[in-house]
Protein backbone atom coordinates (compact mmCIF):
# COMPACT_ATOMS: atom_id res chain seq x y z
CA UNK A 1 0.00 0.00 0.00
CA UNK A 2 3.22 2.35 -0.09
CA UNK A 3 2.37 3.23 -3.49
CA UNK A 4 -1.47 4.34 -2.35
CA UNK A 5 -2.12 8.10 -1.88
CA UNK A 6 -5.93 8.78 -0.49
CA UNK A 7 -7.07 12.53 -0.86
CA UNK A 8 -9.40 14.03 0.68
CA UNK A 9 -10.97 17.19 -1.45
CA UNK A 10 -12.89 19.58 0.80
CA UNK A 11 -13.91 17.42 3.44
CA UNK A 12 -15.64 19.48 6.44
CA UNK A 13 -16.54 17.07 9.14
CA UNK A 14 -13.54 16.19 11.36
CA UNK A 15 -14.85 13.03 12.84
CA UNK A 16 -14.92 11.79 9.24
CA UNK A 17 -11.48 13.09 8.68
CA UNK A 18 -10.57 11.32 11.52
CA UNK A 19 -12.54 7.96 10.41
CA UNK A 20 -11.11 8.29 6.96
CA UNK A 21 -7.84 8.49 8.67
CA UNK A 22 -8.23 5.04 11.26
CA UNK A 23 -9.36 3.31 8.21
CA UNK A 24 -6.15 4.00 6.44
CA UNK A 25 -4.17 3.01 9.63
CA UNK A 26 -5.97 0.13 9.89
CA UNK A 27 -5.42 -1.12 6.37
CA UNK A 28 -1.95 0.18 6.04
CA UNK A 29 -2.45 2.98 3.99
CA UNK A 30 -0.35 5.10 5.45
CA UNK A 31 -0.38 8.25 2.89
CA UNK A 32 -2.91 10.90 3.34
CA UNK A 33 -3.02 13.91 1.45
CA UNK A 34 -6.13 16.83 2.07
CA UNK A 35 -7.16 19.95 -0.29
CA UNK A 36 -8.47 22.62 0.76
CA UNK A 37 -10.00 21.09 3.64
CA UNK A 38 -12.12 22.93 6.02
CA UNK A 39 -9.45 25.07 8.39
CA UNK A 40 -11.87 24.21 11.94
CA UNK A 41 -12.64 20.71 10.70
CA UNK A 42 -9.00 20.11 9.87
CA UNK A 43 -7.29 21.46 13.35
CA UNK A 44 -10.02 19.46 15.25
CA UNK A 45 -9.49 16.21 13.62
CA UNK A 46 -6.05 16.63 14.06
CA UNK A 47 -6.23 17.59 17.43
CA UNK A 48 -8.50 14.83 18.96
CA UNK A 49 -7.24 12.63 21.38
CA UNK A 50 -6.14 9.32 19.62
CA UNK A 51 -6.18 11.21 15.98
CA UNK A 52 -4.34 8.20 13.83
CA UNK A 53 -0.41 9.07 12.76
CA UNK A 54 -1.62 9.28 9.46
CA UNK A 55 -3.36 11.94 10.60
CA UNK A 56 -0.78 13.50 11.86
CA UNK A 57 1.61 12.96 8.85
CA UNK A 58 -0.75 14.18 5.98
CA UNK A 59 -0.04 16.89 3.58
CA UNK A 60 -2.14 19.65 2.79
CA UNK A 61 -2.46 20.96 -0.35
CA UNK A 62 -4.09 23.91 -2.25
CA UNK A 63 -5.27 22.45 -5.07
CA UNK A 64 -6.26 18.84 -6.78
CA UNK A 65 -3.41 19.51 -9.54
CA UNK A 66 -0.46 19.76 -6.89
CA UNK A 67 -2.30 16.96 -4.72
CA UNK A 68 -1.74 14.79 -7.17
CA UNK A 69 1.26 15.38 -9.34
CA UNK A 70 3.56 12.87 -8.48
CA UNK A 71 1.19 9.93 -9.13
CA UNK A 72 0.38 7.88 -12.39
CA UNK A 73 -3.14 6.79 -11.87
CA UNK A 74 -5.71 9.22 -10.55
CA UNK A 75 -9.09 7.64 -10.05
CA UNK A 76 -12.13 9.88 -8.74
CA UNK A 77 -15.06 8.25 -6.87
CA UNK A 78 -18.39 9.22 -7.17
CA UNK A 79 -21.78 7.59 -5.59
CA UNK A 80 -22.97 8.49 -9.19
CA UNK A 81 -26.70 9.36 -7.76
CA UNK A 82 -28.33 11.77 -9.92
CA UNK A 83 -24.95 12.81 -11.62
CA UNK A 84 -23.82 12.92 -15.52
CA UNK A 85 -21.13 11.12 -15.67
CA UNK A 86 -18.73 12.20 -18.39
CA UNK A 87 -16.28 9.74 -17.65
CA UNK A 88 -15.26 6.01 -17.44
CA UNK A 89 -17.10 4.35 -14.38
CA UNK A 90 -16.05 0.91 -12.82
CA UNK A 91 -17.45 -0.38 -10.19
CA UNK A 92 -14.82 -0.87 -6.76
CA UNK A 93 -14.84 -4.81 -7.78
CA UNK A 94 -13.46 -3.75 -11.44
CA UNK A 95 -10.97 -1.08 -10.37
CA UNK A 96 -9.45 -3.34 -7.62
CA UNK A 97 -7.51 -5.33 -9.62
CA UNK A 98 -6.27 -2.67 -11.92
CA UNK A 99 -5.46 -0.20 -9.26
CA UNK A 100 -3.76 -2.76 -7.37
CA UNK A 101 -1.72 -3.34 -10.53
CA UNK A 102 -0.80 0.18 -11.14
CA UNK A 103 0.29 0.55 -7.64
CA UNK A 104 3.17 -1.73 -8.18
CA UNK A 105 4.44 1.04 -11.10
CA UNK A 106 4.20 4.16 -9.18
CA UNK A 107 2.40 6.64 -6.93
CA UNK A 108 -1.73 5.81 -7.59
CA UNK A 109 -4.39 8.72 -6.00
CA UNK A 110 -7.89 7.97 -4.92
CA UNK A 111 -9.74 10.89 -4.74
CA UNK A 112 -12.81 11.63 -2.35
CA UNK A 113 -14.98 14.46 -2.65
CA UNK A 114 -16.62 15.99 0.50
CA UNK A 115 -19.05 14.30 2.20
CA UNK A 116 -21.92 16.60 0.99
CA UNK A 117 -21.45 17.10 -2.72
CA UNK A 118 -18.68 14.65 -3.58
CA UNK A 119 -16.00 15.98 -5.97
CA UNK A 120 -16.67 19.06 -8.27
CA UNK A 121 -16.45 18.24 -12.05
CA UNK A 122 -13.27 20.57 -11.95
CA UNK A 123 -11.52 17.62 -9.68
CA UNK A 124 -13.08 15.06 -11.51
CA UNK A 125 -12.17 16.37 -15.05
CA UNK A 126 -8.68 15.78 -13.13
CA UNK A 127 -9.20 11.68 -12.71
CA UNK A 128 -7.92 9.08 -15.69
CA UNK A 129 -11.49 7.31 -14.73
CA UNK A 130 -13.68 7.11 -11.70
CA UNK A 131 -15.02 4.37 -9.34
CA UNK A 132 -17.94 3.48 -7.53
CA UNK A 133 -19.04 1.61 -4.64
CA UNK A 134 -22.20 -0.70 -5.67
CA UNK A 135 -24.98 0.38 -2.90
CA UNK A 136 -29.04 0.47 -3.05
CA UNK A 137 -30.61 2.76 -5.65
CA UNK A 138 -32.85 3.54 -2.27
CA UNK A 139 -29.53 4.76 -0.05
CA UNK A 140 -26.61 5.18 -2.34
CA UNK A 141 -24.43 7.51 -0.57
CA UNK A 142 -21.94 6.33 2.11
CA UNK A 143 -20.45 7.57 4.73
CA UNK A 144 -16.99 8.75 4.03
CA UNK A 145 -15.12 7.23 6.19
CA UNK A 146 -17.08 4.12 5.44
CA UNK A 147 -16.12 4.36 1.81
CA UNK A 148 -12.66 4.97 2.82
CA UNK A 149 -12.70 1.73 4.33
CA UNK A 150 -14.11 -0.06 2.28
CA UNK A 151 -12.20 0.57 -0.74
CA UNK A 152 -9.27 0.00 1.39
CA UNK A 153 -10.17 -3.80 2.34
CA UNK A 154 -11.12 -4.60 -1.32
CA UNK A 155 -7.47 -3.02 -2.58
CA UNK A 156 -6.20 -5.33 0.01
CA UNK A 157 -7.84 -8.31 -0.37
CA UNK A 158 -7.05 -8.13 -3.96
CA UNK A 159 -3.55 -7.93 -2.87
CA UNK A 160 -3.12 -11.29 -0.59
CA UNK A 161 -5.63 -13.17 -2.17
CA UNK A 162 -5.70 -12.69 -5.79
CA UNK A 163 -1.99 -12.23 -7.17
CA UNK A 164 -2.86 -14.76 -9.39
CA UNK A 165 -4.95 -12.40 -12.20
CA UNK A 166 -2.85 -9.26 -11.64
CA UNK A 167 0.51 -10.44 -12.73
CA UNK A 168 2.04 -7.11 -11.44
CA UNK A 169 2.44 -4.69 -14.37
CA UNK A 170 3.43 -7.34 -16.88
CA UNK A 171 3.44 -5.85 -20.32
CA UNK A 172 2.67 -2.40 -19.18
CA UNK A 173 4.82 0.48 -20.06
CA UNK A 174 5.34 3.41 -17.89
CA UNK A 175 2.34 5.43 -17.09
CA UNK A 176 2.86 9.18 -17.53
CA UNK A 177 3.41 11.02 -14.32
CA UNK A 178 -0.16 13.34 -14.50
CA UNK A 179 1.97 16.93 -13.73
CA UNK A 180 3.30 16.10 -17.39
CA UNK A 181 -0.16 14.89 -18.63
CA UNK A 182 -1.01 18.23 -17.00
CA UNK A 183 1.88 20.62 -19.13
CA UNK A 184 0.40 19.24 -21.84
CA UNK A 185 -3.31 20.27 -21.25
CA UNK A 186 -2.16 23.70 -20.97
CA UNK A 187 0.37 24.19 -23.60
CA UNK A 188 -2.60 22.08 -25.15
CA UNK A 189 -5.17 25.12 -24.30
CA UNK A 190 -2.82 28.02 -25.04
CA UNK A 191 -2.44 26.44 -28.68
CA UNK A 192 -6.56 25.85 -29.22
CA UNK A 193 -7.26 29.51 -27.71
CA UNK A 194 -4.45 30.88 -30.31
CA UNK A 195 -6.59 29.17 -32.89
CA UNK A 196 -9.72 29.74 -32.34
CA UNK A 197 -10.78 27.05 -31.68
CA UNK A 198 -11.44 27.48 -27.81
CA UNK A 199 -13.45 31.14 -27.29
CA UNK A 200 -12.45 33.05 -24.69
CA UNK A 201 -15.92 32.54 -23.10
CA UNK A 202 -16.04 28.77 -23.33
CA UNK A 203 -12.85 28.57 -21.69
CA UNK A 204 -13.68 27.01 -18.04
CA UNK A 205 -15.59 24.30 -19.79
CA UNK A 206 -13.10 23.53 -23.06
CA UNK A 207 -10.45 23.24 -20.01
CA UNK A 208 -11.70 20.50 -18.30
CA UNK A 209 -13.23 18.87 -21.80
CA UNK A 210 -9.53 19.04 -22.48
CA UNK A 211 -8.39 17.53 -19.38
CA UNK A 212 -10.75 14.24 -19.37
CA UNK A 213 -10.15 13.46 -23.21
CA UNK A 214 -6.13 13.86 -22.11
CA UNK A 215 -6.78 11.55 -18.84
CA UNK A 216 -8.20 8.90 -21.13
CA UNK A 217 -5.72 8.97 -23.82
CA UNK A 218 -3.35 7.29 -20.84
CA UNK A 219 -0.36 8.27 -21.96
CA UNK A 220 2.78 6.04 -21.53
CA UNK A 221 5.47 8.56 -20.10
CA UNK A 222 7.97 8.65 -22.98
CA UNK A 223 5.11 9.48 -25.65
CA UNK A 224 4.03 12.00 -22.86
CA UNK A 225 6.75 14.20 -23.66
CA UNK A 226 7.47 13.73 -26.77
CA UNK A 227 3.97 14.85 -27.19
CA UNK A 228 4.48 18.22 -24.74
CA UNK A 229 7.59 19.01 -26.91
CA UNK A 230 5.35 18.77 -30.22
CA UNK A 231 2.72 20.99 -28.56
CA UNK A 232 5.55 23.18 -26.97
CA UNK A 233 6.50 23.86 -30.78
CA UNK A 234 3.53 24.24 -32.08
CA UNK A 235 2.30 27.10 -29.18
CA UNK A 236 6.16 28.49 -29.93
CA UNK A 237 5.31 28.87 -33.53
CA UNK A 238 1.90 30.15 -33.22
CA UNK A 239 3.24 33.03 -30.78
CA UNK A 240 5.60 33.88 -33.17
CA UNK A 241 3.21 34.08 -36.06
CA UNK A 242 0.81 36.54 -33.97
CA UNK A 243 3.69 39.03 -33.32
CA UNK A 244 4.79 39.60 -37.03
CA UNK B 1 -29.00 -10.44 2.78
CA UNK B 2 -32.61 -10.76 4.22
CA UNK B 3 -31.28 -13.63 6.06
CA UNK B 4 -28.92 -11.33 7.93
CA UNK B 5 -29.28 -9.84 11.22
CA UNK B 6 -26.68 -7.46 12.15
CA UNK B 7 -26.48 -7.37 16.36
CA UNK B 8 -24.56 -4.67 18.13
CA UNK B 9 -24.38 -5.60 21.63
CA UNK B 10 -24.38 -3.49 24.52
CA UNK B 11 -22.81 -0.15 21.76
CA UNK B 12 -22.48 3.25 23.88
CA UNK B 13 -21.91 6.32 20.96
CA UNK B 14 -25.15 7.51 19.01
CA UNK B 15 -22.99 8.17 15.85
CA UNK B 16 -21.89 4.51 15.73
CA UNK B 17 -24.70 3.42 15.58
CA UNK B 18 -26.47 6.07 13.10
CA UNK B 19 -23.26 4.81 10.99
CA UNK B 20 -23.63 1.17 11.55
CA UNK B 21 -27.80 1.60 10.36
CA UNK B 22 -26.30 3.46 7.34
CA UNK B 23 -23.53 1.09 5.62
CA UNK B 24 -26.49 -1.16 6.66
CA UNK B 25 -28.99 0.54 4.60
CA UNK B 26 -26.64 1.00 1.87
CA UNK B 27 -25.65 -2.58 1.07
CA UNK B 28 -29.15 -3.72 1.51
CA UNK B 29 -28.93 -5.13 5.17
CA UNK B 30 -32.13 -4.18 6.93
CA UNK B 31 -32.32 -5.66 9.64
CA UNK B 32 -30.51 -4.66 12.97
CA UNK B 33 -31.18 -5.69 16.32
CA UNK B 34 -29.73 -3.98 19.36
CA UNK B 35 -28.87 -5.65 22.72
CA UNK B 36 -28.43 -3.36 26.01
CA UNK B 37 -27.82 -0.57 24.37
CA UNK B 38 -26.61 2.89 26.62
CA UNK B 39 -30.18 4.27 25.93
CA UNK B 40 -29.63 7.50 25.98
CA UNK B 41 -27.11 7.44 23.39
CA UNK B 42 -29.54 4.75 21.19
CA UNK B 43 -32.50 7.32 21.76
CA UNK B 44 -29.81 10.12 20.45
CA UNK B 45 -29.25 7.74 17.13
CA UNK B 46 -32.61 7.34 16.70
CA UNK B 47 -33.76 10.63 16.56
CA UNK B 48 -30.95 11.93 14.58
CA UNK B 49 -31.98 13.84 11.42
CA UNK B 50 -31.86 11.47 8.35
CA UNK B 51 -31.39 8.66 10.63
CA UNK B 52 -32.17 5.28 8.00
CA UNK B 53 -35.00 3.83 7.99
CA UNK B 54 -33.26 0.50 9.27
CA UNK B 55 -32.55 2.05 12.67
CA UNK B 56 -36.18 2.97 12.82
CA UNK B 57 -37.10 -0.58 12.65
CA UNK B 58 -34.02 -1.96 14.89
CA UNK B 59 -35.80 -4.40 17.70
CA UNK B 60 -34.01 -4.19 21.03
CA UNK B 61 -33.55 -6.63 23.03
CA UNK B 62 -32.95 -7.49 26.39
CA UNK B 63 -30.19 -10.69 26.32
CA UNK B 64 -27.78 -11.92 23.07
CA UNK B 65 -29.62 -14.94 23.96
CA UNK B 66 -33.14 -13.30 23.20
CA UNK B 67 -31.52 -11.51 19.94
CA UNK B 68 -30.24 -14.76 18.12
CA UNK B 69 -33.11 -17.17 19.31
CA UNK B 70 -33.86 -17.76 15.83
CA UNK B 71 -31.00 -17.77 14.11
CA UNK B 72 -29.44 -20.76 12.72
CA UNK B 73 -25.74 -19.56 12.82
CA UNK B 74 -24.22 -17.11 15.02
CA UNK B 75 -20.61 -15.45 14.35
CA UNK B 76 -19.16 -13.09 16.94
CA UNK B 77 -16.62 -10.80 15.83
CA UNK B 78 -12.97 -9.41 16.98
CA UNK B 79 -10.43 -7.52 16.53
CA UNK B 80 -8.54 -10.04 18.59
CA UNK B 81 -5.61 -7.52 20.72
CA UNK B 82 -4.56 -9.50 23.42
CA UNK B 83 -7.22 -10.87 23.95
CA UNK B 84 -6.67 -14.86 24.44
CA UNK B 85 -9.58 -16.65 21.64
CA UNK B 86 -11.18 -19.55 22.88
CA UNK B 87 -13.00 -20.51 19.93
CA UNK B 88 -12.32 -21.34 16.20
CA UNK B 89 -11.63 -18.06 14.57
CA UNK B 90 -11.42 -17.03 11.08
CA UNK B 91 -10.84 -13.78 8.77
CA UNK B 92 -13.24 -12.17 6.96
CA UNK B 93 -12.44 -13.53 3.23
CA UNK B 94 -12.27 -17.28 4.94
CA UNK B 95 -15.84 -16.44 6.77
CA UNK B 96 -17.52 -14.68 4.20
CA UNK B 97 -18.41 -17.97 1.75
CA UNK B 98 -19.66 -19.77 4.89
CA UNK B 99 -21.81 -17.57 5.93
CA UNK B 100 -23.31 -16.97 2.74
CA UNK B 101 -23.63 -19.84 1.94
CA UNK B 102 -25.50 -20.26 5.62
CA UNK B 103 -27.66 -17.48 4.48
CA UNK B 104 -29.42 -19.36 1.84
CA UNK B 105 -30.76 -21.88 4.56
CA UNK B 106 -31.72 -19.57 7.40
CA UNK B 107 -31.10 -16.54 9.83
CA UNK B 108 -27.42 -15.65 10.30
CA UNK B 109 -26.30 -13.23 13.07
CA UNK B 110 -23.36 -11.31 13.34
CA UNK B 111 -22.29 -9.69 16.41
CA UNK B 112 -20.13 -6.80 17.18
CA UNK B 113 -19.67 -5.61 20.51
CA UNK B 114 -19.41 -1.93 22.02
CA UNK B 115 -16.62 0.08 20.64
CA UNK B 116 -14.84 0.03 23.79
CA UNK B 117 -14.53 -3.23 25.19
CA UNK B 118 -15.99 -5.62 22.38
CA UNK B 119 -17.80 -8.26 23.26
CA UNK B 120 -17.74 -9.96 26.20
CA UNK B 121 -16.68 -13.70 27.12
CA UNK B 122 -20.42 -14.34 27.66
CA UNK B 123 -21.57 -12.90 24.72
CA UNK B 124 -18.92 -14.22 22.67
CA UNK B 125 -19.77 -17.62 24.16
CA UNK B 126 -23.22 -17.91 21.99
CA UNK B 127 -21.46 -17.93 19.18
CA UNK B 128 -20.63 -20.44 16.76
CA UNK B 129 -17.35 -19.71 15.96
CA UNK B 130 -15.23 -15.70 15.46
CA UNK B 131 -14.68 -13.70 12.65
CA UNK B 132 -11.89 -10.98 12.68
CA UNK B 133 -10.80 -8.13 9.81
CA UNK B 134 -7.24 -8.44 9.67
CA UNK B 135 -5.69 -4.95 10.09
CA UNK B 136 -2.09 -3.98 10.70
CA UNK B 137 -0.78 -5.06 14.04
CA UNK B 138 0.19 -1.27 15.24
CA UNK B 139 -3.33 -0.36 14.96
CA UNK B 140 -5.83 -3.42 15.21
CA UNK B 141 -9.26 -1.88 16.51
CA UNK B 142 -11.26 -0.83 14.05
CA UNK B 143 -14.06 1.75 14.18
CA UNK B 144 -17.90 0.03 14.39
CA UNK B 145 -19.46 1.62 11.93
CA UNK B 146 -16.21 0.47 9.34
CA UNK B 147 -16.19 -3.06 10.72
CA UNK B 148 -19.63 -3.16 9.61
CA UNK B 149 -19.31 -1.59 6.29
CA UNK B 150 -16.52 -3.86 5.21
CA UNK B 151 -18.09 -6.72 6.37
CA UNK B 152 -21.26 -5.82 4.78
CA UNK B 153 -19.19 -5.15 1.41
CA UNK B 154 -17.71 -8.56 1.73
CA UNK B 155 -20.70 -10.42 1.85
CA UNK B 156 -22.40 -8.63 -0.70
CA UNK B 157 -19.27 -9.20 -3.14
CA UNK B 158 -19.06 -12.69 -2.49
CA UNK B 159 -23.06 -13.26 -3.36
CA UNK B 160 -22.74 -10.74 -6.48
CA UNK B 161 -19.20 -12.18 -7.48
CA UNK B 162 -20.22 -15.49 -9.06
CA UNK B 163 -22.61 -13.73 -11.35
CA UNK B 164 -20.36 -10.21 -11.81
CA UNK B 165 -16.66 -10.94 -11.74
CA UNK B 166 -16.10 -12.45 -15.14
CA UNK B 167 -19.10 -10.12 -16.67
CA UNK B 168 -16.91 -6.49 -16.94
CA UNK B 169 -19.67 -4.04 -16.16
CA UNK B 170 -19.89 -1.27 -18.01
CA UNK B 171 -17.30 -2.23 -20.89
CA UNK B 172 -15.00 -0.39 -23.36
CA UNK B 173 -16.49 2.67 -25.18
CA UNK B 174 -16.30 1.83 -28.77
CA UNK B 175 -12.92 2.42 -29.71
CA UNK B 176 -12.11 4.73 -33.24
CA UNK B 177 -11.95 3.64 -36.47
CA UNK B 178 -8.22 3.52 -37.81
CA UNK B 179 -9.06 5.81 -41.16
CA UNK B 180 -9.76 8.14 -38.64
CA UNK B 181 -6.60 7.96 -36.31
CA UNK B 182 -4.96 7.69 -39.70
CA UNK B 183 -6.39 11.39 -40.63
CA UNK B 184 -4.97 12.71 -36.98
CA UNK B 185 -2.09 11.46 -38.15
CA UNK B 186 -1.70 13.31 -41.21
CA UNK B 187 -3.10 16.53 -40.12
CA UNK B 188 -0.95 16.30 -37.10
CA UNK B 189 1.93 15.72 -39.23
CA UNK B 190 1.46 19.02 -41.22
CA UNK B 191 0.89 20.94 -38.10
CA UNK B 192 4.12 19.72 -36.90
CA UNK B 193 6.19 20.42 -40.38
CA UNK B 194 4.57 24.01 -40.34
CA UNK B 195 5.88 24.68 -36.62
CA UNK B 196 9.33 23.21 -37.53
CA UNK B 197 9.21 20.47 -34.81
CA UNK B 198 9.93 17.95 -38.25
CA UNK B 199 12.47 19.22 -40.50
CA UNK B 200 11.85 18.11 -44.27
CA UNK B 201 14.55 15.60 -43.90
CA UNK B 202 13.54 13.46 -40.80
CA UNK B 203 10.24 13.71 -42.18
CA UNK B 204 9.45 9.89 -43.18
CA UNK B 205 10.82 8.63 -39.23
CA UNK B 206 8.90 11.25 -38.03
CA UNK B 207 5.65 10.18 -39.34
CA UNK B 208 6.48 6.60 -38.68
CA UNK B 209 7.07 7.87 -34.90
CA UNK B 210 3.72 10.01 -34.59
CA UNK B 211 1.76 6.79 -36.45
CA UNK B 212 2.78 4.63 -33.85
CA UNK B 213 2.46 7.05 -30.88
CA UNK B 214 -1.45 7.82 -32.14
CA UNK B 215 -2.11 4.04 -32.25
CA UNK B 216 -0.86 3.91 -28.59
CA UNK B 217 -3.20 6.26 -27.12
CA UNK B 218 -6.00 4.10 -28.29
CA UNK B 219 -8.65 6.70 -29.07
CA UNK B 220 -12.27 6.02 -28.22
CA UNK B 221 -14.41 7.10 -31.37
CA UNK B 222 -15.46 10.25 -30.12
CA UNK B 223 -12.60 11.53 -28.80
CA UNK B 224 -10.93 10.86 -31.96
CA UNK B 225 -13.11 13.15 -33.47
CA UNK B 226 -12.78 15.68 -31.77
CA UNK B 227 -9.06 15.55 -31.15
CA UNK B 228 -9.33 15.60 -35.32
CA UNK B 229 -11.29 18.85 -35.39
CA UNK B 230 -8.84 20.70 -32.95
CA UNK B 231 -5.44 19.61 -35.26
CA UNK B 232 -7.45 20.77 -38.37
CA UNK B 233 -8.34 24.16 -36.66
CA UNK B 234 -4.73 24.39 -35.26
CA UNK B 235 -3.45 23.43 -39.01
CA UNK B 236 -6.07 26.23 -40.78
CA UNK B 237 -4.49 28.96 -38.63
CA UNK B 238 -1.41 27.78 -39.19
CA UNK B 239 -1.92 27.94 -42.96
CA UNK B 240 -2.96 31.61 -42.32
CA UNK B 241 -0.55 32.67 -40.84
CA UNK B 242 2.05 31.63 -43.67
CA UNK B 243 0.34 33.62 -45.63
CA UNK B 244 0.38 36.86 -44.20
Amino acid sequence: MENLRVVLVGPRNPLNIGAVARAMSNFGALHLRVVTPYEKAYREAKSAVGAAAVLQKAEEYDSVAEAIADCTLVVGTTAIGNREIKQPLRTLLEAGPEIRQRMAGGAVAILFGSEKWGLSNESLSHCHWLMHIPTRKEHYSMNLGQAVAVSLWELRRIGESNLKDTEVGVGRKKAAKIATVEMITEVMLDVLRKSGYVSPRGQSLAEEKLRRMLRRFDLHAADAEVFLGMMRKIAWKMERAEKL
